[in-house]
């Protein structure tokens, strides 16, 4: 899906246009960051880092966008020939999507001609703040599922097309085994998964018939068994594999979950069955948490909804600050709102294959015995570096499982990971009378 | 943008494969509606229906999109085939977007042949439920803002792209004066907004040249004063516009806006002017609403986040039931979860301007005295009404105005809007042995 360069907010068009009236173009650097996090999350998950690279290189305001520019009424022709020609020229570095950040960390750093760096925030923050969010959202629903198959049911009540196809890609991405949805099953190649609904249950005579023919159009399937009474439809499905019908597992999707999937787990014990209990129903890592401590039987989850609009916390408070002009280093002093000065890299310690903590320097700055965590995506305009989704998965599944154990709990945790800020930019915030050590 | 037929969630395909091997492909109607209205819903507004119509309109699989579904190596060739040559070709009635509606109604109703209404379903969801959230959260925000304008501000916190335009589109509807969001601008001829962040005026030398300069690139533009001291930035305005600069509005992003916006308006008092006052940051109805509580001064909120992602609710959990097939009326009676059964209309009675009741009906039943709410949209798969924008600002204004005072109310209120069964559906529904008068 084409992100459009229209995809902004007027103010940076704006802005741009002042900037070009007065030759105020020089090289800039602004940094993505998120200054606090937000409730009940220990850390976030980078993510969407390929769709902003995308944008990046492919952008280009198209004739029919300069028009509409024109049509404003607001902006001369040299300008919107300016912005007709413009390409992203610039640098950019990012914490690759799958790996883990922490609060106040540079995620994205962009360092291009002003104008450019400044009309691409809207669509960066749209992409990077949307499936951060949500890459998070999928990590603590797989942590809270302790090993068990998770997958996204959501696209019915997604924002939208270009929602529904991300949900399904970052969720995948932190492990989930893959997507109701075929749209992002074409597009990214994730797996796809899904059998029947109640409606199709009830468009035959009976439950029963329902069963039977749908287990011989697809052998190995899986049964929605709670449209009329679980207890009755587990008893039926028991039946037709001694019959000889190849039923692989039963999903309930409403009721009591934890009673009924225990309930089925006996029956099919009892019957010598090793079917599978798939689970869904307004689920999230709050529900399936509750589900499993109260001794819910389960194999996996289908998550739909509360995943897909992170329901308990439905945007993500990312921004994208100037740190460094043509004069130096700069910084926003508002009170409770201080930016890290300066054009930065983001070093992370590992020990015994555990992060311990971050540090935050200056851009040129060494840290021995730390791993960069900021790689080049981007230069002079040209792309530089690629990542697969698979690739994402795997980052993902190392990040998460060098991640002290303490902060993958789904609540908040008093004992924060360490954020140190480096000598060098401890020193840089010293000359603008900022005393500052870590962030966290 | 395009709605492509894969936005859909694989068990309507699989559900749609066994019908097709059974021959199960009688006409039957789906109904959309929302059961239980979310926290401090008093009343929701339908929207989408233009994207919805014209997704059914053009309802067509690319050879692409056969081909994906053909790698599942799950379906026969004759149901790809039957799928590539899938048209919409039912009819489709609905409320239309900005007509406000209440729970458990019918919002659209499709009338086809059942696996091609099955298979529209996730489509249909995706759109409906987001848009129509984001339709109800900006009425709620116009409410709030008592008759002072709001603009959108919202896309870098939005789901993604298509969430970006849609929130533009049904905050636009509602009420809203307008968007920063170029490319909904462009799409659907919405008025835009915007002109400067804080990196501007860090861009110069001092707050003072950057307000000059800004002055006079946009003659009768608006002033970010909070990026240092608001009372400092005011007396710069306040002394410019003496000098002669054209400055037509400040706007307030951050800080205590009851008290900065209450002192700079005095401060535009005594000298005599009359600039605007525009604020924002981390609006949204309960904030305006607790803001002009204190006495907040503001012509203007720009409202961002959690608008755009309808914050304190991010999702609309309408459905899509059967509710009548070849074999007649079908209801499903899950605990807490009926369907009203059968084909139907929706019929609304007022009174001195006002809205007073809803009856839900039969499809044919006729009620005297009431207005039909659902619409006929597509006659045999051809659009038959088409709905503009603006028809749908103006059909808010005239639904809003004719809602009940108390319902306005952005919290819960104990009477309910009244919404009955016609007898004509009481006694279908007695035939299931359920007794029904009024949904609340």
């Amino acid at each position: 899906m084409r992100i459009s360069p229209l995809l902004v907010d007027l103010y940076e068009i704006t802005m741009g246009y002042s900037y070009f009236r007065h030759g105020k173009n020089e090289p800039a650097t602004f940094e993505l960051f998120v200054r606090k996090f937000p409730r009940n999350r220990n850390y976030l998950v980078s993510a969407g880092i390929d769709d902003i690279v995308d944008f990046l290189v492919n952008f280009r305001f198209t004739p029919d966008e300069i028009d509409y520019l024109r049509s404003l009424n607001m902006f001369s022709e040299d300008y919107l020939d300016f912005l007709a020609r413009m390409r992203f020229t610039g640098d950019m570095y990012a914490i690759p999507s799958g790996e883990i950040y922490f609060p106040g960390e540079p995620v994205v750093v962009i360092t291009a001609p002003r104008i450019q760096a400044q009309i691409l925030e809207t669509a960066l923050l749209n992409q990077f703040n949307f499936q951060s969010m949500i890459a998070t959202k999928g990590a603590r629903v797989i942590s809270a599922a302790r090993g068990r198959a998770c997958v996204d049911f959501s696209p019915r009540r997604d924002h939208g097309i270009d929602a529904s196809i991300k949900v399904a890609k970052n969720t995948y991405m932190v492990g989930f085994i893959g997507t109701s949805n075929l749209l992002a099953g074409k597009i990214y190649g994730i797996p796809v998964f899904g059998t029947m609904a109640h409606s199709y249950i009830m468009s035959f005579e009976s439950e029963e018939e329902a069963f039977k023919t749908f287990a011989t159009d697809f052998p190995n399937t899986t049964l929605l068994i709670d449209t009329y009474d679980v207890l009755e439809a587990a008893k039926k499905v028991i039946e037709l594999v001694k019959q000889g019908y190849r039923i692989k597992a039963v999903r309930i999707d409403s009721g009591d979950l934890v009673e009924l999937s225990r309930k089925v787990r006996e029956m099919f014990r009892e019957a010598g069955l090793d079917l599978l209990i798939f689970l869904s129903g307004d689920l999230d890592e709050y529900a399936i948490d509750e589900l499993l401590r109260k001794g819910a039987e389960a194999d996996a989850f289908g998550v739909g909804t509360r995943l897909g609009t992170s329901s308990d916390i439905p945007y993500l408070n990312g921004v994208y600050k100037l740190v460094e002009d043509d004069k130096g280093p700069r910084v926003k002093l508002s009170p409770g709102k201080v930016t890290l000065a300066g054009k930065k890299m983001l070093y992370r310690v590992y020990e015994n294959g555990r992060m311990v903590r971050d540090i935050i320097a200056l851009h040129d700055e060494k840290i021995d015995g730390a791993e960069p965590l900021l790689l080049k995506y981007i230069e002079g305009g040209r792309p530089v570096r690629e990542d697969s989704l698979d690739g994402g998965r795997e980052r993902f599944r190392d990040a998460f499982s060098s991640l002290p154990e303490h902060l993958k709990s789904i609540y908040e945790v008093e004992e924060k990971y360490p954020v140190y800020l480096s000598e060098g930019l401890r020193e840089v915030m010293a000359r603008f009378g900022v005393k500052i050590e870590r962030i966290q």
